[in-house]
């Protein structure tokens, strides 16, 4: 009979997230060690903990997630933690801070539904915060043109920067997005646009949507209004508005739900996993069939 | 089938009550998240964790519990934590800060086993601090004439007219307690005593009490001597003493922690349950039968 | 049915031990309360939560387990939970700071499987530390001349004096062990070796372990390069290396995590069980038959 499964919980905030600790439990987790605060020197005692109490089979009962608001932080603690194993003794681990890997992963599964990423010019609004920037890495890994924007260019010159080292052959293109007509501009002939931006800052107007010829997916990720892209509702899931197809943040929930459950879950088939923003998600392509 | 009971234990020490966890654990709770040190602007990402991760049925199978020893401050999370709910995206909570609101109960509902409450003369020793002011809310409910007494005569007065806002028909005097002989006459034709005043500090001297020809029952809710009501034995359970019904804390205890639990277990049957001390009076009524 | 079992994790750090957490929850207990950063002032509190909650042989369903780095934090922790309990209100409790009192009980057991202990001359290399000084204790108890080396001998004459109070009989002697040739005296003619010195330092030379005509087992708890006893490996369980039996601190680890889950399964069969280094080493033996 396989042990009890053990998700360590490391969130740098200082109350561990109740979300992330609900949708462990509800993905089949027996036992929740939750940690808050952690810091990068506290990572060894604590996988330590997790790596050298568990032998064999059983070593892929015990599992880590990484999360917290901080996205930087907890960025850092997964790469703290990374570097704490060594040969076999490992176990499963996935970062998904501020839910920002499952909520990109999400975000551009459902794009893919409506419109192949391969050849496909998406415009990434918001495009270097946490989810915008993953969005932008899993458009540039499927092969989409991808333009990352932002209020600052330097800023998305250096996620194209990063994005180009992680995929050496993508089409990106780092825009400085600082009036209504470079979003006109930037949007006429994309066929997909993703707004990832702050909550309760509108990013592209209701016209400049409507302008562009090629839109087909439009996909907004924030729940708090104005919301990134005019005219989008929150709750839209593949409504059709201005010939295109919408989604908003709450449509897209639910999707992204599934996607951290079945990745949580599929923590406990192996010891050796690691689940960044790709590895989530082919897993959510796994679970679209 | 339903979802794992997961309660969220909000607590403002900085280690969480291993009390209140251990009655939840015995109240068929499946995981607890157990928090300390809550502050509460931390409130709002901790409710939201609860409120938007399961849908529909399986909502109520997340709940909250507000507590602590330092209670003002637990009372302070409660309000926080009712104001994050809007419309249907709430969860059951319960307040119960160093066990006022379920010893509150208990004291009541085992006068009222042996007294009828309405109309009955009820005096509260301690009668502003947390369990004496929610024993006088109580009493105040339940149609009684509700004596509260204090050594500070304005926090008696603050106290019946809080009371007075939420019961308007409630009988209620501020009484000040500084003498032996104000203490005897407020007891020489009450019915119903209550001692809930600081841990060793007598209340009522053995003499104050046997002078009264009227009283019935006499509880006494500390645990350390010398008890508010001098010759009260901490394990009397309904002993007779005096020609009245005793109760010491401990005697009261077994129906405190019977309270608490079923307050628990009632939890998880709908998701927009709100337990304060009137709340959680009627359920230890619905026990009592 | 029993109630389902609680273990209180009190521990000094300021995260609670993963590896006490994952060894507890394979010992079977059901519902792990972790607490990190106890201070000796909230242990009051805490204690109370254990026995004030369940009564009668329910009451053996809640243990606690002190642990943490910083092992003399972790005793003063253990005194003052054993000063709270009083008459039949206690709880069964388990102290094994940094696994101190497992590694220690492991060890000496195993030098007992190839070495009657009774009688033996024991050398214990880093005898002052919180795993040597345990060792030391146990060999004193079985009837072991023990000498206790440390490179200061104010520190070992403290540990013997501290071990001759608990065992009035014990042969002790404080060694200064400030050259290789004392080392080489002190093991000429011991018949058992433990280093439990600091990670990274050598106690013993090759040459000073090869020299001795007596040494019959030689154990080191070190895991760190290099290691306590030059010529051992980590890995060693009960291998022959120049004519005795060698055990390195792997080879020890897998007997040290069955004492500790077997502790932690019997903390669960009565309500006044205390495990110090002592009582963890009889557990050993009942599991050694």
């Amino acid at each position: 009979m396989s042990k009890p499964r053990i998700l360590v919980q490391l969130d740098c905030d200082s109350q561990p997230s109740v979300f992330d600790g609900v949708v462990a439990v509800d993905a089949g987790v027996d036992h929740l060690f939750r940690h808050a605060a952690v810091a990068p020197d506290q990572v060894r005692e604590l996988v330590y903990g997790a790596i050298f109490t568990r032998g064999g089979e059983d070593l892929q009962s015990t599992a880590l997630f990484v999360g917290g608001s901080d996205v930087a932080a907890s960025e850092k603690l997964f790469e703290a933690v990374k570097k704490i194993f060594f040969g076999p003794m490992r176990v499963s681990v996935m970062l998904d801070p501020n839910g920002a890997n499952t909520t990109a992963a999400a975000a551009v599964l459902l794009a893919a539904k409506h419109r192949e990423l391969k050849g496909a010019t998406a415009l990434v609004l918001g495009g270097t915060g946490p989810v915008g920037s993953r969005v932008a890495r899993l458009f540039a890994m499927e092969g989409a043109n991808v333009r990352v924007g932002s209020r600052r260019k330097d800023r998305a010159e250096a996620v194209c920067e990063a994005i180009g080292k992680r995929t050496p052959a993508a089409a990106l293109t780092a825009l400085e997005l600082d009036s209504d007509e470079v979003v006109v501009a930037a949007l006429a002939d994309a066929e997909i646009v993703i707004a990832a931006g702050a909550p309760g800052v509108e990013l592209a107007s209701e016209g400049a949507r409507q302008a562009s010829k090629s839109l087909e997916v439009a996909i907004d990720l924030s729940a708090v209004p104005p919301l990134g892209l005019a005219g989008i509702d929150a709750m839209d899931r593949a409504n059709e508005r201005d010939g295109m197809i919408c989604y908003g943040a709450i449509g897209v929930g639910g999707t992204k739900m599934k996607i951290h459950k079945e990745c949580i879950r599929q923590l406990f088939t192996a010891n050796d996993l690691v689940f960044d923003a790709e590895e989530v998600y082919r897993v959510g392509q796994q679970l679209a069939g």
